[in-house]
């Protein structure tokens, strides 16, 4: 086996931009599609084709615009409240609501206010009119051959309605594209085809991948305005992904194929392109993304995006979706921006424009931008991003604090009502984030899993509004308060409980190896799975095992490192390790045993402004909620009894 | 006839809401909805019911994260360039994939470049990895029962993607909301009908409305996350619109009748909401949208949205909106704001919370907000809207040049991007929108009609970026240089030709009174319909009144004042008068017959920096464009041997 060439290409994002647009406008990939007409009732959102010209007036008669009689203005002159004039009810003085028709020779209204009933013929009138008083003349609102709506207007409910009114039933749009996304991969099944087997009780197996991205890039073709047909997934052998790429090319006008991107034995993703058409560029220097492949097949655009799912979406972004704006005729709109400042360092290579998801939360007045996770495979962290910030290539990255411009991936005001919590993970601040949703009162929960004093740590700088901690003091046996008294001199803070958790080991089902206490970690043959130095879990452990004389150096596995409670049953679970030190909720989350050992306290540390800001209100109320209590102690291994508790306020030391 | 009440209550807007949320609360009208499981391909845009667990880790196995041999890392130690190791290819030393499983047994991979291949079962490694080197470990993205989505959060394509590889296929979201729209009224007919009816050689009568407040108001439901009903149109009966209602009731969430919300004799909406249930308030201290019912029916929320579009927009915006928002269990999101100021003076009726639609530019760095039509039946107002002024109840309205914070109906960056047009109409300016849409350049042309000295006066205002002009200069004969001199002294203005274009009578097809000359307007029993002040056209016809002697007193309908060509043109199609001054593209479109008199000069008046900027750039290639000229040639009347030319460039003055 020899060392194989991932990337055939290195470009730079703009010249890799320019390639393609070359090879596009020499091979006729790209143009204006054709049109269609359709009714107004299904055109929402669907795009002009050629501009719209009132067919009527609307009005399109003169019409009355006041219930009253019609009468010729000139007949009036002369009335007013202390002499009326009497009129007799004929041709030209005619009863009217408003909306009726002028009769003919009427050229004004009087309203029913003015006017008396005398008897069955005659009224008498206390004010006079001039023409045109109380009259909608025709074409006041459209006059006709008036342009309705340009072309290339995205039509919007109220077009519809102007369109309706000026004359039509329907409207000429253009056709939206239609994009073939072609998933390949031996081991790809997909979403129906897993959750079919696991209903008849056979599981995806190692090795079996579940074909998620094509689900994706069909939802962004949607909002881009295309329509997308999701291919079957197509197994790694060139005869069927050319079979496929056939097929896709007879009825739809972009071909996406996801990934086989690499140039690894069995990606053949750029020699099918080529087959078809050609390839202009295959490597963009940026991360992630960089084995990207754009191209032209059988006279249309081709992409071949790369297999993870982060990297996918990027180049779907940045190079699939200003192509299908340009076929349908649109200007792409870019992305709202913000400045934020960046709440860790963060490297970036030097050689490439690298894009980092974040999450944004306004702390202090100031915008706090946290890195995810740059894995290209971290599905989450496209869930989880509020923005993207871009690391322009020949940069090394930024400090932290630095201020960086982001492109926001959500609405600004869903990012100023977002409560920022950085500190240990807590399932009751996975179950809090449903329930504020639920409240209806607007406020939504980032939480980022840094450890206890990993939050100390964040409110010290600033970027959290508050920090979930257990950290035990190891000569008073108290949790929390003397942590928050060292680290945070300077803030007033309010130590909120949120509950009593048990701590234990979590071991396979039915506990084989019969693991009771901390000393049969140094058992030889027991693997043990650790939680990050600054957890409180760490800090529990290493305290328990100096309590009972133990060293640390004697456990296997303790230098294995997890940074969640469920990453650490995940790994007992997976045979990996056969113990690790966490809650009950994880061990019963995975099917362990649980082995309770310690009990431990879990408060949150609030610094006192934002305690009691607008902000957190609804957080405060749902500490005191019976609801969420409950769900909390359904997770088991809660003792719910004193939650919403203020442990403690430390007063900011004088200085 | 007596004088009817028209608004049974005219309650304030905040007061309105709180009796209509305390009737809903009260007879339950108001929960959220019911769920339902769809598949995840359908999912997007809709809200989830329930949190999202995972079911699955993910990678659900311990995957190899490169190509090269899987192995124990333990067994690697040692292994360096200069020393390399040799190992044996068996059960724990096994080349892998990316992807794929992790043989058991093993627990890094050695990189493809760092091993070499001595014979088919032996190999040589020239680095040692530590344990899980090159490894996704199990659950390292999702560990199995982590919280994916939330509850009440509206799917996004990343979040399908994210549950299909947490283990399912389907996903259980919110109802959408049914909304039954019903309109009522026996003048109203169907779009669809009219124009079958017109297909058919018969048109729409007098009297007859086309109801198309249907068709925006399904639209806006749509947005809000509902799914409409659209009716027929009801009939004014009231056994009818009880029959209508019944059956909505038995299959809707929400009954939306529009109209009858007036008190008038034929306006049974408040009385059959009443008869099934409760009729809350009828009538708030709106303008427009005074009448609006809210009411509860069958249990089910109940509107009676008044008649006129710009009415029945605007209250289903502040009524409706938020209740399908509520039933959805989503926080309303507010429109973006902005800060403008209001190019002209705008009274306001003290005792009502008045919204107010504007057109929006940044002129100068201001953002100058235009007041559009306030009149309720006005459609077109709807569609050339950019955003909303809000003049609260208690305030007599605004100063011309006042701050004003708008609501945005548009992206900003749209409005950013848009070219602001005020001055003298000409269909050429409605053509050359269009044209600048299709660049793709991302500009917009906003075009206000105020006449040839209006335009002057905003660009002196600094409202806008160009002006359209023709304006006769009675000493010179020239056009438009010395009124630019004179009332733009300290401007540098760039005057650029846009066409030469006839001027004459627009009259009844084949001029039936046989008008020929400016004198022929005095003959007795010919009704003129003229232009206002301050219009070109105005300036010419008094011009060339007094250049031929003629008294305009003389003149019938002298005073009669419409504000662009298409009306003057409308009046005389209509019979309202018998003949106008015009342009002979308004006389084409309208079928009238054109009788030339005069030719003048239409420029475009243009700040130099506004000329040469980056905004206007388009426009400047646009006015060289084949196409575009051939296009205003083709309306008729017009001369474009001239277009683009620089007419003058006008220093300013020396102070």
């Amino acid at each position: 086996m020899s060392k194989r060439r991932y990337y055939l290409e290195d470009r730079a994002l703009d010249e890799a931009i320019t390639r393609f647009e070359a090879t596009l406008a020499r091979t006729g990939g790209v143009h204006l599609l054709d049109s269609e007409t359709i009714p107004l009732a299904q055109a929402r959102g669907r795009i002009t084709a050629a501009p719209v010209w009132a067919a009527r007036s609307v009005p399109h008669y003169h019409a009355a615009a006041m219930d009253g009689i019609a009468v010729r203005a000139a007949a009036t002159a002369g009335a007013t409240e202390s002499s009326p004039l009497t009129l007799t009810l004929g041709e030209q003085v005619v009863w009217v609501d408003t909306g009726d028709p002028m009769p003919p020779g009427t050229d004004a209204v009087v309203m029913a206010e003015n006017v008396q009933v005398l008897d069955e013929t005659t009224v008498a009138i206390n004010a006079a009119v001039v023409p045109w008083q109380h009259v909608r003349p025709l074409g006041e609102d459209i006059v006709a051959t008036e342009l309705i709506v340009a072309e290339g207007v995205v039509l919007r409910p109220v077009d519809l309605g102007a369109i309706a009114a000026a004359g039509y039933a329907t409207v000429t749009v253009r056709r939206r594209p239609r994009v073939a996304i072609i998933p390949t991969g031996t081991e790809l099944i997909t979403p129906e085809a897993a959750a079919a087997r696991e209903a008849a009780g056979q599981p995806v197996q190692p090795g079996e991948i579940i074909e998620f991205n094509s689900l994706i890039l069909a939802g962004l073709v949607e909002e881009w305005g295309g329509v997308p047909t999701r291919l079957p997934p197509v197994p790694d052998r060139q005869e069927l992904l050319r079979a496929a790429v056939a097929e896709a090319l007879a009825d739809h006008d972009v071909i996406v194929i996801n990934a086989g991107s690499s140039a690894g034995s069995e990606d053949y993703t750029a020699s099918i392109i080529a087959e078809f058409g050609e390839v202009a560029v295959h490597g963009v220097a940026i991360r992630p993304g960089h084995p990207v492949i754009l191209g032209v097949a059988g006279g249309k655009p081709a992409f071949g995006l790369p297999g993870y799912p982060v990297s996918a979406v990027l180049t779907a972004e940045l190079f699939l979706r200003p192509l299908l704006y340009r076929l349908q005729g649109l200007t792409p709109t870019e992305r709202p921006k913000a400045t934020a400042y960046i709440s860790r360092k963060l490297l970036s290579p030097m050689g490439e424009d690298e894009f980092v998801r974040v999450t944004l939360g306004r702390v202090d007045g100031r915008l706090i931008a946290t890195p995810l996770s740059r894995g290209a495979g971290v599905v989450t962290s496209l869930i989880r991003a509020d923005a993207i910030a871009h690391i322009p290539r020949f940069s090394e990255g930024l400090h932290a604090g630095a201020e960086v411009t982001v492109e926001l991936l959500r609405p600004q005001a869903e990012i100023e009502s977002t409560i920022v919590a950085i500190g240990s993970h807590d399932l009751a601040l996975d179950l809090l984030a449903g329930y504020l949703q639920r409240t209806g009162a607007g406020r939504r929960l980032s939480s980022a899993n840094v450890g206890s004093f990993g939050g100390l740590m964040a409110l010290k700088r600033r970027d959290a509004h508050l920090a979930g901690v257990h950290l035990l003091d190891e000569e008073t046996g108290e949790y929390n308060v003397s942590y928050v008294r060292r680290y945070l001199p300077d803030e007033e803070i309010v130590l909120v409980h949120l509950a009593d958790r048990e701590q234990g080991f979590l071991v396979a089902p039915g506990n084989p190896l019969g693991l009771r206490t901390l000393a049969d970690l140094t058992r030889s043959g027991v693997r043990f799975v650790n939680r990050q130095r600054g957890s409180g879990t760490r800090v529990l452990l290493d305290y328990q095992l100096r309590q009972a004389g133990i060293d640390p150096s004697a456990i296997t596995g303790y230098e294995r490192e997890e940074y969640t409670h469920m990453a650490v049953a995940a790994a007992v679970q997976s045979g990996a390790a056969d113990v690790g030190l966490g809650i009950r909720a994880a061990a019963q989350a995975l099917g362990l045993t649980f082995i309770p050992l310690f009990s431990e306290q879990y408060d949150l540390a609030i610094p006192r402004r934002h305690w009691e800001s607008d902000l957190l209100a609804p957080l405060r109320q749902m500490l005191v909620e019976p609801a969420y209590r409950q769900a909390v102690a359904a997770l088991g291994g809660y003792d719910v009894t004193r939650m919403g508790e203020i442990v403690a306020v430390r007063q900011a030391l004088p200085h």
